[in-house]
């Protein structure tokens, strides 16, 4: 089951020439997650050669406009190319209101149905569920509410070892035998154990999002272990002044909450157009943390299973 | 001095790999109008290197998004590299009402005076006037309020003829000659011919901006003459239905118009993403009016003086 995360844009509030506003492709599963959806969103995704039509979530972090400005874009692009299938919109207040009047002054009546999910940007709350995976808001402290999102999968079943299964078992059994328990008598005692018959089950992803904030190190429970930390890094940390001021982080401060996450891999983007050659961010944030990747546009990360 | 059109984007509705979204900049005498404003329009002003501080004036045609997702974008990058020098916007009723919303919820004080005018896009009307150039809104016919924009230079003085002016002219009767005026004595006696002492006066250029529209004939008489006429031309002719039932145009319509107001130059723009080669659209075009040329970026038309 594929579990990949693709970089559409790394910039910060101003493009560069080679770069582009945030916007982040998350697939689980086949499942196509969009976090965020900064201008020109649309035009990347054609480049990459993803279908948007595919798109069935898309999450807003705030309403600055580096975050959202190709958002009424890839709407009216998915309309126009006749979507039938819903679409899941998650993002703070605001938002809906401003795309509705978008929508009112072009005359558009949306081929498919818009579910919009307005978010308390303030607290850790679980906001999608499936069969696979859950999706919980991380609250930033940013200048204004803005959040980000941590992407878990479920707990997996326990594999059976069949040559080990006694035969006399049922199906409900077997069940219950994927998910942990021990089969019991009806006065208590084992007839097989848990530990005998299945195998260690596969682990449960998960990708954790943080968008512009200050350092803040109250997310830290939420994010301990996570296999891949986004964390935004827009200044090195000689402007680490500047980066509280403006509520951003720095490279170093990015790999600190990595570091003392103990998080799997962690990813640097939103970089400041002041930076032409990112490598002193990937370096300042090496000397904290060494698995530290720039989640630079068209990048790939995958996290097995 | 300067009279140039610089094309941004030629695509309709939907971008597709190497057309953008609608925009154009024209340049008069050193002062930069930019001519609707599609999603990336300001990764495209970067592309060409064109100083997005150094525009002026703003508008924008009609609330379709191909014609200003940009706007927002571009606005909020000028704020942040603290634009000063006030900014003229022209756009149809609800474009202030949205980019309200848009910077309330991205809690920006932009650093420039925002100078809206609201447009009246149902008639010919004088909407900007400086000492060079005036500029009037062009009614389209288009499922939303939908206007166009003819851009004229004034009329420019007579150059003098200065080895055939007499010694004793005064400054103000040779602001009087320029003018065309003949200067006489008290009596009315014609004591300087104006024919004698200048030449004609360089030609007053123009550029009619035709946005999304039906084919509308009545625009005619705003059109006749002008130098550069750009039309949508969104379809080819064997499309014409389509194109009168979703209020566009096709080549050969912008044709007709162009040699009906015996225009100098025509630009073809706006076209369907389904054309991948745009060679038909000019050929047809051609039929009509020989003097035919596509609007894809990066093109540059001058008009001469």
């Amino acid at each position: 089951m594929d579990f990949e995360l693709r970089i559409l844009g790394s910039s910060s509030a101003t493009p560069s020439a080679n770069r582009h506003h945030t916007a982040q492709l998350l697939t689980i599963d086949n499942q196509f997650h969009l976090i965020d959806c900064g201008e020109g969103t649309q035009m990347q995704l054609m480049l990459y050669k993803i279908k948007h039509q595919r798109i069935s979530n898309i999450y807003i972090s705030h309403l600055h406009g580096d975050h959202y400005f190709g958002l009424a874009g890839l709407l009216s692009t998915m309309h126009l190319q006749g979507r039938q299938q819903p679409l899941h919109l998650f993002g703070p207040p605001g938002l809906s209101e401003i795309l509705s009047l978008q929508l009112k002054y072009s005359g558009t009546n949306l081929t498919f149905k818009l579910i919009f999910h307005e978010l308390d940007t303030t607290i850790y709350r679980k906001i999608y569920e499936d069969k696979k995976i859950t999706v919980h808001t991380l609250p930033m402290e940013h200048r204004v509410p803005c959040c980000g999102f941590l992407f878990r999968e479920k707990p997996k079943p326990r594999p059976l070892i069949k040559e080990n299964l006694p035969g006399f078992l049922t199906p409900p059994q077997l069940v219950r035998l994927k998910w942990g328990e021990d089969i019991r008598d009806e006065h208590g005692n084992v007839l097989v154990r848990n530990s005998v018959v299945t195998l260690e089950p596969k682990r449960s992803r998960s990708y954790a999002y943080c968008a512009d904030s200050r350092y803040k190190p109250d997310l830290l429970p939420y994010l301990k272990g996570v296999d891949l930390l986004y964390h935004e890094a827009t200044f090195l940390d000689d402007m680490r002044e500047r980066a509280h001021y403006t509520f951003h982080s720095t490279a170093r401060q990015a790999a600190e909450m990595a570091a003392a996450a103990q998080v799997r891999h962690l990813l640097l983007g939103h970089f400041s157009v002041r930076y032409k050659d990112l490598t002193p961010l990937l370096e300042e944030a090496k000397e904290v943390f060494a698995k530290s990747d720039l989640a630079t546009e068209g990048s790939i990360f995958c996290v097995q299973e």
